[in-house]
């Protein structure tokens, strides 16, 4: 079986000709990441994710995680391959330099994290939740704290984990019971039962830091009375080792549809030292700096399962022969599946929705490296506003359509498809959980409508679209017929986003519940608009370096064919999602819970 | 965990109040089955369904059909539950009369099968797969085969299966390689490999009757020189004893995303003695009678999913609390998750879905019995028409509505829907074959465009489209501003299917690549549109009988509100599939296949 190869090809063209690398490694603290670096780096990636991370996939699935007398054994080779990966310095890419870390941009390491979930998803997650547990550590902890954690975790020698859930508070952290109770040292007494905790125990690294909401003794009730601690599996020595064994233990592994490598562990502390992170109460907002981060983590999964499908898919219809295709001129009487036109739209819908939610997602994090980055305060805002916008949508279209493309794997497979050992199975099981986990595609469709259009009147979706708008002009100007079409195409869908976001506007402040009603269909409306827009840029540049006989005329011709299929077949959802949701509010509404 | 409760209700409103029972009852030979009659069926149906079915399902899935030295061994409890199912008469009811079966109108069989897959989708594939075999035989057989096989298998005492498949032929059964020698005592010699045979192997029954596609020796090449052989695992003496052991084996079982109790075997001929059903060369013609019946009933496995999960997920968000729902006056802090609108809006989208795709697969039904009983030979042709185009609708619509429907009924859970424990999970998993077997949604798209509308310029679905055309100006009349805003979607949408059939109508005979490019954008416009039909008829039926104050008012205002939410939330989709079909063609062509 064919192991997945990273699309080098269209990560460098849409990090170089569409999204702006040269601005990002321009900017202040930026400046290292010159274009061979990037190729290089990329390059090495693609090699570890093909070579290492993407044969383990199988059998990381096949065999699972175990746990025995509270001990999990991860899956034959996931250990070596984590010590590989570590060693290799994969694991600290993103981390703050001061705590050993390279501090790369977003934008480098985007495309990075994209081949780990592509080449094996339950391996990715540990290292992207220890990211996220350094950056919020970083964020809010006392520099002692920082000082006795993060070396090790930037160096990767001990991995992080998030403890939010509890089997009363899953969505709804303000039902968090978990207790905290002060002792004379300074150290907290923290216990209660926490569930769904990703890599919460595991066999690559001897010591754990779990980050854990809890509430101190007294505190209000509500999201208001949570605070964030730090509570290692092993309390460190002062000389650096793991130390004395906390009173905190993995009771019992989940069994998943999927993503079974990962060790989803229910966790149970019994009295473990605490360590305060920042003020008393603060909790939540702590535990949204790493969110953010990892929304944007598990949106980037949409995207590598929708890559990974795509390759498995059009491999095997490459291979496989069955029957005449329709309408295809001088057609062999056994033609490889390919030829055939719905197989084609099939492989189509995937390749065009992995490199549109590819593109946005890297858009976003070159937005991410500029809001932190560039030297003019009122472009770093614009920047934030914008990342602020556009994580939801990355959050959820991108694994929406990640779980869609992972299906239509699936069908392309034919009865094959359904037989796990073809693999295809798998990543529809493994995309499953992207959907919910970090805040479900509801939840980030809320906080779209609600704290980012509703709340500002639509201020910075309308600023957006009227940056998009620009280019469906453009385009209509350029002589070229396929830009043409994408560009009537973009512009339909804009408008259909234009007048969705107007409604929401004016509805918000008076019927939020009438816009909740429909605000998944707003965020699929933005995801495939804003997707659209990238692929057209993505198309202009193309046919530009057509048009001057630059770069790869054989990616580049595929490019355009993918834009104005993606154009063609994705965009004219776009009005029937701003239809339904100006439209559907009221039946919701009406149907009384009694008669549902 | 509840268990599937079948909903009884609206079954009986659409069989009564909808589709016309009281039609079908008055038709020759389908006398018998009065009103009473019918609920008693289904109340007795209901029963084994909810109370011998449904607990198998999770076993089933969690153990799995095994294999031990050519012997497989069901999970716990099922053979058992044949036993049962065989002895209280489920296994028979639509079996002919002549061979000891009960005949019964289609329209009555459909809700108890609709039962049997939502209780136990991997249970309820052999009596399907039985009843597929004792049509194709009585169909095409001798009288001396009919009468040494028929009998035992509408009995259930035997059971039957199909043997289409082999490694390199799937959809194309031009590839079939499996030989047919004829022997001096007029039996033939019968060998090759079969894949994917549900229920090739089991231990239900004393005998399993498979029924093999094959070429004679000599055969033209292609489909026209495919034969169909009845090969019983054991040759039945005179006596009606199963016999000797026939040289045919099951080498293995598949290892399947889902229906796990269902053994999927691999099947070796090695030798074995095969009976020539009816003419040489003509086995796929018969093996098409089998297989339209059976598409049916895969069909109506996308209504069975849809309403078990949809039950599911209904229950657990009306138990599972969790913060406090938006913009709902007077709403709890911690609230039902069903009152918050996306989890209302998911729970509608899966209720009416599971009401359209029932209504019209009941609707066909109907149609199916009418086509064979109808006094009148014109009227028989108009209906076996209207099935012949709604099939590959009912087969490819409601099992892709099935897959979506599943997978929001995990997204209702959340993290618990992701846990195999919860059965959410496994609704998916299960749904996720039925539009690959019977001919892929692609395959029963091409048939629907090609053979049924294509070739015959429209004229069925123009005839129905003539029909439904008439329902949005008697709801405009109504008065009832559910009623017209119904009207006004379903409208809509039928403009939508009338321009989509105008184009393939004139297309298809000089460009059908372009056609089948979006053909399964009309399958599913073409499944939305009737389904909104459907729903509008019900829902007048509902408003009418609630102005009389006849029938339930709770059940009646339910159906009006999920009519309206199917109106207002899925038809707006149709216009995007005709834009799509229409404009959408040419980016598939222009693809080449070096490209993708």
């Amino acid at each position: 079986m064919a192991e997945y190869a990273a699309p080098l090809h269209d990560m460098r063209f849409v990090l170089k000709h569409v999204v702006g690398l040269d601005q990002v490694n321009t900017l202040p603290g930026c400046e290292e990441v010159a274009d061979d670096v990037v190729d290089a780096i990329l390059e090495e990636a693609a090699k570890f994710a093909g070579e290492v991370l993407s044969p383990l996939n199988a059998i990381g699935d096949r065999v699972g995680a175990g746990l025995k007398d509270g001990a999990v054994a991860t899956p034959p080779g996931f250990k070596e391959a984590y010590r590989q990966f570590v060693e290799n310095g994969w694991g600290n890419m993103s981390s703050p330099a001061q705590f050993g870390g390279q501090g790369l941009p977003s934008l480098i390491a985007t495309p990075v994290e994209e081949m780990w979930g592509s080449a094996n998803l339950a391996f990715k997650l540990c290292p992207m939740l220890t990211l996220g547990a350094v950056e919020a550590i970083n964020h809010a902890a006392s520099p002692e704290l920082k000082q006795r954690f993060l070396p090790n975790m930037v160096s990767g020698k001990w991995t992080g984990t998030m403890n939010l859930t509890e089997p009363q508070a899953g969505s709804d952290l303000s039902l968090v019971r978990s207790k905290a109770v002060p002792q004379p040292d300074g150290s907290y007494c923290i216990s209660g039962d926490k569930i769904f905790i990703t890599y919460g125990e595991q066999d690559y690294t001897e010591n754990i830091i779990h980050l854990v909401l809890a509430r101190i003794e007294g505190a209000p009730e509500g999201v208001k009375g949570i605070s964030l601690f730090v509570v290692p599996k092993y309390l460190p020595g002062s000389d650096g080792s793991p130390g004395e064994r906390n009173a905190v233990k993995c009771v019992s592994l989940e069994h998943k549809m999927g993503i079974h490598a990962s060790p989803t562990a229910v966790m149970a502390y019994e009295g473990a030292t605490g360590y305060l992170v920042g003020e008393p109460h603060h909790g939540l907002a702590y535990m949204f700096v790493m969110m953010n981060a990892a929304r944007f983590g598990v949106g980037l999964e949409g995207v590598s399962i929708s890559e990974r499908a795509f390759q498995r898919a059009r491999d095997w219809a490459r291979e496989r022969l069955q029957g005449r295709p329709l309408g295809v001129a001088g057609a062999p009487k056994t033609a490889p599946i390919i030829q055939h036109p719905d197989v084609k739209r099939m492989l189509l819908t995937m390749k065009s929705c992995a490199e549109a939610t590819r593109a946005l997602a890297y858009q976003v994090a070159a937005l991410l490296d500029r809001s932190r980055h560039h030297p003019d305060d009122g472009e770093r805002r614009r920047c934030q506003a914008l990342v602020d916008l556009l994580i939801p949508v990355v959050k959820g279209w991108s694994t929406e359509v990640g779980i869609e493309v992972a299906s239509l794997g699936i069908q392309v497979h034919g009865g094959m498809g359904f037989i796990e050992e073809t693999g295809a199975a798998q990543h529809l099981r493994d995309a499953r959980i992207s959907t919910i986990y970090e805040g479900t595609t509801g939840i980030q469709a809320n906080d779209l409508v609600g704290r980012k259009v509703g709340r500002e009147g639509g201020a910075t979706m309308k600023a957006l679209l009227g940056e998009m708008a620009k280019l469906p002009a453009a385009l209509a100007g350029s002589g070229n017929p396929d830009l043409q079409a994408i560009g009537a195409r973009l512009s339909a869908a804009l408008a259909a986003l234009s007048r969705a976001t107007e409604w929401i506007a004016t509805l918000y402040p008076t019927d939020p519940g009438a816009v909740a009603a429909g605000s998944v269909y707003y965020l699929k409306l933005a995801g495939f608009a804003c997707g659209g827009w990238m692929m057209a840029r993505a198309a202009r540049v193309a046919a530009a370096q057509l048009a001057a006989g630059e770069g790869d005329a054989e990616f580049l011709r595929a490019k355009l064919v993918t834009a104005r299929f993606y154009a063609d077949h994705l965009l004219p959802q776009a009005d029937a999602f701003a239809e339904v949701l100006v439209g559907g509010g009221a039946s919701v509404k009406a149907a009384d819970e009694a008669l549902i």
